[in-house]
């Protein structure tokens, strides 16, 4: 798979768009006063190109799941088999992701790309599965390059199934001891940032354990340094399998013009490296939420998006974009079903 | 009515709160990592005495609608017929209040406490009213002694009926041309703001109207200006009837221990003459989001209060703090539905 593999994005709506703007003016308030929810909802306009807009009936999320030979230097507070014992938590809906879904109505599936265990969950878990465990990335490259391209393509499918089966908004999530190490390398190579900067405490590491991390993503960093503007070979040298495949499957959304919340500083990476691959996918998305994670938030100020919640949230999974989900459909909301002024006999602003 | 007529606030269970933060670290999570989600969690816990706490069966919104002379100066971008005709709105089902309550599961009812009509739109909705509009508290009092007394004993009682009648979290909102002027007024007087840092464009007015509007706080508050520790002076100096109701309301959800989510600007700055009028009532809300209004920052800063969420929105009528709500809602659901690390067989960290 090349950059062109993905096609030329299309931009969301600008009739639809227009035409939500417009209405918001004879909507019963004055203009402007639902703020952000406003922008949300001529952006949800546009994603759908038709105003007003429907509710989302199939909100999907997708937990990519993998592990990361990194943790074995000691970058995470927890073992690395809590990746596949929690892959089954997810699978079992007792998770804080599935708690949040229920609550949002919202779909989860989760997919094993590439954790470290005998064997994947169910089949249908481990359908799209690349390889068990990335390679350590302090060391060698995580991935070859082979293992990278089927990695994005097997994002790429996740979301042409998701998209299929009638998914109008996809959440992109992650799970996988080690992943903010792999996510903090992307975003300090494609920011160019200093490793200090940029590495937070993931999970809750202490000082030992963020030194340890912060030798990795150099180190990583190191051996990546003649690749930024190369996504592909950035995913191989630097990242792991879940990464690329969450890539593929934030680019394919917007392929497919489906609107996509991004999750925190995993997925965010991702999206990075997504936006390189599929140059424009970015005004499919929206940010959930950012994260206490600092690469988190120097990945949105580069990706232009503004997130739509700050709770010092950092649990990843796609519950950051969960929590902000009721605030997008409130925006679909109130621009689809308020009374015009019109309707109300409401008398207009002079 | 004296400020004694409230008892003394009872804080919420500090027992429930401390099984709360106990019960997270059992969660199939890093700790602290749901954030701000964990906070609410807790407070809420603590509001209802119980670990883990029920999620929200009746939420309810209460929008206190009031008409204010000062409008006549000229301070807001709408007639001040507006009022009467958005009480028919909301009472109609057609407004933001109404849009964002039925997605979030909340009951909407709307009190004329000082519309300027000849009759109530329903006797139902002018059960607690007290005058027609307050007076233009840029030359007189808004309020005499005994109205501003009546007026906070109606949302007192108007608490007591929502709580009778089963409410667990209450909402304020409010609806009246004007309006913003008088909560201006009150939050600088307590804050003890200069006009000019406190003013802001309320429903969107141009700086002709901005400065009608600062000169008409400026003349309220010197006409107040020796009733700053005094709340029902305040209330009848320089705020309406309308205000005076939201604080009864405000203060008498902590005493009947009922958890209530404050809104906007208006609301807000009745909240700090709640928490004059029941010192520690604040114990028992949270803020619902921060507006584009400076006196609203101002407000929520004095009350120790963090907003949920910060959209720029501007609306009023409770939307704010229905945005929120969802927001609450899942911490609750977090806390109460996770699985536990042994419930999932999920190794915790060493």
């Amino acid at each position: 798979m090349a950059e062109s593999d993905f096609p030329e994005i299309v931009a969301p709506d600008a009739g639809a768009a227009a035409a939500a703007r417009e209405r918001h003016k004879s909507l019963t308030k004055p203009p402007g006063s639902l703020g952000r929810l406003e922008d949300l909802s001529v952006w949800v306009a546009a994603c759908q190109g038709v105003c007003p807009p429907r509710q989302f009936e199939r909100a999907r999320v997708v937990v990519f799941a993998g592990d990361h030979g990194v943790a074995a230097a000691g970058v995470s507070a927890y073992p690395m088999e809590v990746t596949a014992q929690m892959v089954a938590n997810i699978d079992g809906g007792g998770a804080a992701v599935n708690v949040l879904a229920r609550l949002g109505g919202a779909a989860v599936r989760v997919v094993d790309i590439a954790v470290d265990c005998d064997e994947p969950l169910t089949p249908a878990i481990g359908a799209h599965k690349v390889r068990r465990g990335s390679g350590n990335l302090s060391v060698v490259d995580p991935l070859s390059a082979d293992e990278a391209r089927a990695a994005v393509e097997a994002g790429k499918l996740i979301a042409d199934e998701e998209v299929d089966a009638g998914a109008d908004l996809m959440i992109a999530g992650d799970m996988g001891i080690g992943n903010t190490t792999a996510a903090t390398t992307l975003v300090a190579m494609i920011t160019g940032t200093e490793p200090v900067a940029v590495v937070g405490r993931g999970t809750g590491i202490d000082d030992a354990g963020w030194m340890r991390k912060t030798t990795a993503v150099r180190n990583a960093m190191y051996r990546a340094r003649r690749h930024v503007g190369d996504p592909l070979t950035l995913l191989q040298t630097c990242a792991g399998a879940d990464l690329a495949a969450m890539a593929g499957f934030c680019a394919q959304a917007a392929v497919r013009r489906t609107p996509l919340l991004l999750d925190g500083v995993v997925v965010t990476a991702a999206a990075l490296v997504a936006e390189q691959l599929a140059p424009g996918a970015r005004q499919w998305w929206q940010a959930g939420h950012r994260s206490t994670e600092p690469a988190h938030g120097l990945a949105l100020a580069r990706l232009g998006l503004e997130p739509i919640v700050e709770l010092k949230m950092r649990l990843g999974e796609g519950t950051g974009a969960l929590v902000a989900l009721p605030i997008v459909r409130a925006a679909v909301a109130t621009l689809a079903s308020m009374a015009t002024f019109e309707e109300a006999s409401v008398t207009d602003r002079p």
